[in-house]
């Protein structure tokens, strides 16, 4: 899965260690996805949550820690760190006031043996909050914590030619974007129409190479737009899905149309998970994670709003117009079913946004 | 061009500030994006530099602070905030390590009367970072300041009628997406072409109303991608330009020219803006912000990579497989020309990553 082999890693990380040397760095904490991608190869839209990547003087393989469903089958699966450098914190430490991530990652650094040393952050990257820093400060009591922003940005400033090539690549692809901009502009055309045909060009790529989503949108002076969403997932099976496949997607519609039933003004989050958690302990599963979360108006990395989670524990009370995604996902090492639905809170139970049959599909 | 009308607007600041009279909060210093958004209607790409709304409990209406293109082209003219609510940084705060833009969002705050305030932050809040923080608490030493995370995101958990009419919309158009989604799919087909047939139909919305990129991209299970880029930008005139277009536009092409044209090894990254900058005062025209920036790896918000930039005082020097995207934009109040180019650093000069002709466009 790594576009570049262990040799290139390795590399980058001689370079990250001499400037971590000249300032007296033992331990560097890489929490900007950029730099823990270019260290690790982990590419992945997972920095909606607190994740880090360590490096230590004295060991040659970087460290990495994340949620567990992005380390173990993240992380382990698709970058070169053995399994014994990737750490996972528990689901309840996810927008929870009570757990950080950043204290269990604390934990981790206490336990390498870094006692009395100097370790460096990234204090102004996106996504490591003052939050996190606090987090931190107070779980390593006897460290002396330094300023490392930038410091991997400035070993990223000089190209290997592999990364070179990649870069060319992404020319090809802004070639035929452009084009695809200036063929759909013109008087009467619409904003989102233009700016559709972009991004359809930027990610599908060439015919030798897809593309990826771009870090920027296509910014175009635009009219009214909004930024609320309606979160949707479903399953399409190619091909006959497995009695297991079957099994399970029967379960997660039950569960779903059980915690779904459940959704009515006075009833606690709490409540709508445990109808599906009974669904999933009749046929003996469990999930460990949240099947849902309050969502709306939101900016990237996230649509979610960080307050309600329909989970164990959280007591928020319903009411008309709250709005959630419920999508319990339920992941297996060789298969998954995702099958979701975005809902508002009426005066008696729900409605969804999208009318797309549950169900699960085979194509 | 707001979704919504200033009633809206502060029946929503009733609730913010009920909240913030409950903690005791004289002054609230919002700096997620959505919150940002959903108090003023401030929408736009630019959560990747540093900006704030500030509720304060005896002034009607908040204040935005960003960088100066932001705060008046963007929020003087789409939001229903007065001029004289408007605030902005200048631009050599940008990635800056010397100036802070929360050093100057201190100062503002102090000019508000705040001296002896108990201020509310979003501590945890994706942007707002440690070093974000460290700045403020220095430039408010007689303020006491909290933790006021998720104030606003728990205040936008119940939803307007008006707000939930645009989650219909979202629905109808995830209802689209998704059948995109599954027409697309099947064996044998790139994950590629499936992900930017979802994202045009996301982009694209339906015949009544567009959509926009959503805060999270189609996650699918993914082989082998790059997060490399190559920005590139371009200028369209729908019917013929006036005799100012033109000439801002032919400037700009020999400014890029003359800059692109001193790119080679050992020249340091301020002599290249140099060159643009005497081609501009030539004709009488001058520039504040960079031309340009160091390129390559990145995830949302920004493919910029934080180093190097093409401006005065910064010495880097330029070395063979450095990137950068060099983009000189000259916006006015009526009109703005964008022709900008990536390239790297060759052993002798440069090479673009895409081959794309550099002109105005007309049509």
């Amino acid at each position: 899965m790594m576009p570049f082999g262990r040799e290139e890693y390795l590399q980058r990380l001689v370079r990250v260690k001499a400037g971590m040397k000249e300032r007296g760095i033992d331990l560097l904490v890489v929490t900007d996805p950029a730099n823990i991608c270019y260290l690790t190869g982990y590419n992945a839209w997972s920095f909606y949550v607190h994740q880090a990547v360590m490096v230590a003087m004295n060991d040659e393989m970087p460290r990495f820690i994340g949620r567990y469903m992005d380390a173990f089958c993240g992380a382990v699966k698709t970058t070169w760190l053995n399994a014994d450098h990737v750490h996972a914190y528990s689901d309840d430490h996810v927008q929870s006031t009570v757990k950080h991530p950043m204290d269990y990652m604390a934990g981790i650094i206490r336990e390498m043996g870094c006692g009395n040393a100097t370790i460096g952050l990234e204090k102004d990257a996106y996504y490591f909050t003052a939050t996190a820093f606090e987090s931190l400060r107070k779980g390593l009591p006897g460290d002396r914590l330094v300023d490392a922003t930038a410091l991997v940005n400035w070993v990223r400033i000089l190209k290997s030619d592999v990364e070179i090539a990649m870069m060319r690549k992404a020319g090809k692809i802004v070639e035929q974007a452009m084009q695809a901009a200036y063929d759909t502009i013109g008087a009467g055309a619409r904003e989102c129409d233009v700016a559709a045909a972009i991004m359809q060009a930027q990610v599908k790529g060439t015919a030798e190479f897809g593309g990826d989503y771009p870090s920027i949108v296509p910014l175009l002076p635009r009219g009214e737009t909004s930024r609320y969403h309606s979160p949707l997932s479903r399953t399409v099976s190619l091909g006959q899905p497995s009695q297991e496949v079957r099994r399970v997607a029967a379960i997660t519609l039950e569960g779903l149309d059980a915690a779904l039933a459940t959704v009515k003004p006075g009833v606690a989050c709490e409540e709508v998970e445990a109808a599906w958690r009974k669904v999933l302990a009749k046929y003996g599963y469990a999930k460990e994670s949240r099947i849902g979360y309050s969502i709306g108006l939101n900016y990237p990395p996230d649509w979610g709003e960080h307050t309600a989670s329909l989970r164990p524990g959280d007591r928020t009370v319903l009411q008309p117009n709250m709005t959630f995604h419920c999508i319990p996902g339920m992941y297996f090492d060789d298969f998954g079913v995702s099958i979701s639905e975005a809902f508002r809170v009426t005066a008696s139970g729900y409605e969804t946004f999208a009318q797309f049959p549950r169900e699960l599909y085979v194509k």
